[in-house]
């Protein structure tokens, strides 16, 4: 394979990568919003044209429906399975992507409109700019570059594009248990770019990842929303119950207080503890990106040291270890990237039902739901820890003694996946990133949940490697989502490369 | 004045009545949404529209501006100041309504449009049907009537109708303060049709209200969202610190947790206790209409008695003299009414900033907001209630001990007021509900909040009456508000009536 002449016409295509990339960021393809289901059809449809395009085979899944929180069903977006090359002789990998995105409204704060692509300063603002839009785009842009500049594609492609990745891969995994022996027949190996680089400027490879149980605590006090001047005083209020469910689940350290999950987490080995030693992160960078005019001083305790009448806005970060409930020394890379990868974590969410807006509403609202979620990593599952979290909210609910009504359910839930970081396929894939950066990758793992790595690594027997494109400050979930031009052009760059490599795995 | 010929003109006229209301309920002059402004300034002029019409002088005065939480300054709309007569032989009524209304919207649990009018079964349903734009189309209807069926207005009125009474009236009392020796000048006596019948047969007349004040707490932990997956287990979320915070403020059983409030409530005299003996109030009927499928047994005890197995949705009502901390029976009329009437009572109602839509989401908001008030009554003030609330909360967000920054804060404070329900005016208003109904209205207070009540008492030095004309389940601040036809037809009579009630008054 000539890789300078498909690292040149890829250079100089930019332009034409980024207006794709716009079209695709257009397409409000929410997955979490239901009435936005037709933008995600329209979503998938438009891989597939330009897949087609590529001479790929297109097949368009119906995966069954889905039931709302109102018992509502609505039909689940279509998996693609496209098909590029079946040449007994080549390797065959799959590839697998989502097309679906997070909820994204100016009015949280974003400073443009989320769902157009804007340009500055080398970054491309946009929901879906880094995830997973612009990665599944860079496979489209690699096939296209190779074919372009006269190039044999070296390895047979199988492409998974689903369109409910944020809302739980519903209907994704009957469906890929399924075609085990059909459409993934064949695989050697899959690779997915749905995360990010350990920092901004280094590439990586992911050989780890926490899986998500994602939880609702709903509590219901009347039968409509009640002005509060006029029954307040007399109504148990589901509000206040919820707040009190809530406040059960942490400690002030943000130790998750769930009767039975510590117990569940893997031992750290000394050679696990070994993997973290040579990675490049600085915790105190890492900090700085997540808050502003923080003002912790290297050295102070964790949550004292505030200065007498020191204001502005702080950013307080945990360095714990939460199996073990103790604390450690501030700024500890290791320690810090264990928070992250390797030990659980509960975030809560919000609320939903109660007042929400801006202003002032003095209403009692009827029926609340809490959510939250748990990071889990080995060897905790699903099953167990639903198991733990509803009998422990449960419990708490039987000693709040409350007349309400209340249920807590887990939502949806995801297994935690690990694998062999030094399997030939991740040496495949840590020389494509040479041929592209010159350097060697750090390997790692990941505190985002990814499901379907475990399904394609059980389904196909076969090694699964994580390969991402953006870099860790590109605000996946967040406001103002972008991917960096670089790493958009470099990433079509490597997945070419990566295609190479893998054609020359021997194994 | 021939009241029969008032009344019959009143009841053929009732599809215009709806007709016109239809037209003001589709005005969405929502005060708590800033972008909704150019609509109660709409709202303000259509009414002042329709005074001019039946002869009146009017005014609309610009009262300033409103910082919103933001640090936005938004012009407040202004507020409409008529004036209907100016005999010195006749007495002169100051009348007060209001043209905004609270949020709502569709998504809310609205059985229908929430801005459109929707007849059914002798319901009149839509935002602001009874708060307050139902109401003060009354006051305009009735004059109209008069001067239709060739009767002279008995008495001089003056109008004042704002635009943000569910947003603290910012800007009318100041106002108000100001045309005390000019607008307001020579009035006799204030009536007010903003609340409710304590039932939904029987008419009232309220002597008292609770006030309210809201509190915004703020707690910020980092500069933009992120997401759980990559940031979980190292960040100090934000919405753990609110959760804990927000569960210090009632205890299960409602009881209001900060320190020094409980001590400024006024002691209850049995000459008090005594009033609440004669009033048509069932609390089993109060308790269905709240809540459906109940299965609290009479005889129960608060927070037990529930069957093992026992499932649907539950409504817990707490029949508790707060003031005194102790239990009481449930089922008592006087408690139950003295809970919403003379005792303080505080309510949680929502999270500003977290995920609050349907589905999942798996964020760390980077600022959360949590909303709650509470009703105040005498001698509590909100300067008293303030400095309590906010140092209360100070001080439990030190034991928290967190890294985050929080703000604790009064948005707005509006004082209680009580006063003497035998006086000639309010024997007055008995007799205008004994010509138009044949009972003797029910002497009640108000668990909700009309701050102007009070400024009007101290501005004009006068008597002042709140003369209610729906009814107590028609749903103010809730989903499906609605007025019933006959009250909003009735209303109109009993207004009619009052107006010539008043002009008899030798005082």
């Amino acid at each position: 394979m000539d890789l300078l002449k498909f690292f040149k016409y890829v250079d100089e295509h930019q332009t034409h990568y980024v207006s794709l990339l716009r079209e695709a960021v257009e397409i409000k393809s929410v997955s979490a919003w239901p009435e936005a289901r037709p933008e995600i059809v329209k979503m998938v449809h438009w891989v597939g044209d330009r897949l087609k395009k590529l001479g790929a085979t297109v097949e368009y899944r119906d995966v069954g429906e889905q039931e709302l929180p109102s018992g509502q069903k609505l039909a689940l977006p279509p998996v693609l399975l496209g098909q590029l090359g079946t040449d007994p002789a080549k390797r065959t990998l799959c590839v697998y992507g989502h097309l679906d995105v997070q909820p994204a409204a100016r009015e949280d704060g974003w400073a443009t409109e989320p769902f157009q692509l804007i340009e500055k300063d080398g970054q491309l603002f946009g929901r879906g700019a880094t995830d997973d839009k612009g990665p599944v785009l860079c496979w489209l842009h690699a096939v296209e570059a190779l074919q372009a500049t006269g190039q044999d594609i070296p390895i047979n492609i199988k492409f998974v594009f689903e369109g409910m990745e944020e809302s739980g891969s519903e209907g994704l995994d009957d469906l890929l248990a399924a075609e085990k022996d059909k459409f993934l027949a064949g695989t050697d190996f899959v690779c997915i770019s749905d995360n990010y680089w350990l920092g901004k400027k280094k590439p990586c490879i992911t050989y780890g990842l926490r899986g998500v149980c994602y939880f609702f605590i709903e509590v219901q006090c009347a039968k409509q929303d009640l002005h509060s001047g006029i029954f307040g005083g007399t109504v148990h209020e589901a509000m206040s119950d919820l707040m009190y469910m809530m406040n059960t689940l942490v400690d002030a350290e943000g130790r998750i207080l769930v009767d039975g999950l510590k117990e569940q987490v893997a031992p750290l080995t000394p050679e696990e503890r070994a993997l973290y030693k040579d990675i490049d992160f600085d915790p105190e960078d890492y900090r700085k990106d997540i808050g502003t005019n923080c003002c912790i001083q290297k050295g102070d305790k964790v949550g004292g040291g505030r200065g007498t009448g020191a204001r502005g806005h702080w950013v307080g970060l945990r360095y714990l270890d939460i199996g073990s409930n103790r604390c450690i020394q501030k700024g500890d890379k290791a320690e810090t990237l264990m928070a992250r990868w390797r030990h659980p974590s509960l975030s809560l969410h919000g609320v939903h039902g109660a007042f929400s807006e801006d202003g002032a509403k003095t209403v009692i609202p009827m029926k609340v739901t809490g959510k939250f979620s748990i990071r889990i990593v080995p060897n905790m599952t699903p099953e167990s820890v639903e198991k733990c979290v509803v009998e422990y909210l449960n419990k708490q609910w039987k000693k709040r003694a409350s007349p309400n009504e209340m249920k807590a359910f887990m939502f949806h839930g995801g297994r935690c996946w690990v694998t062999d970081p030094h399997h030939p396929h991740y040496q495949a894939g840590a020389r494509a990133i040479k041929s592209v950066f010159g350097v060697e990758p750090d390997l790692t793992r990941e505190g985002g949940s990814i499901p379907v790595t475990l399904t394609f690594q059980e389904v196909t027997g076969k090694n699964v490697m994580l390969l991402p494109v953006g870099a860790c400050d590109d605000g996946a979930h967040s406001q103002n989502e972008k991917i960096n031009i670089t790493n958009y052009i470099q990433g079509i760059k490597m997945l070419g490369s990566y295609m190479n490599e893998v054609s020359k795995i021997s194994e």
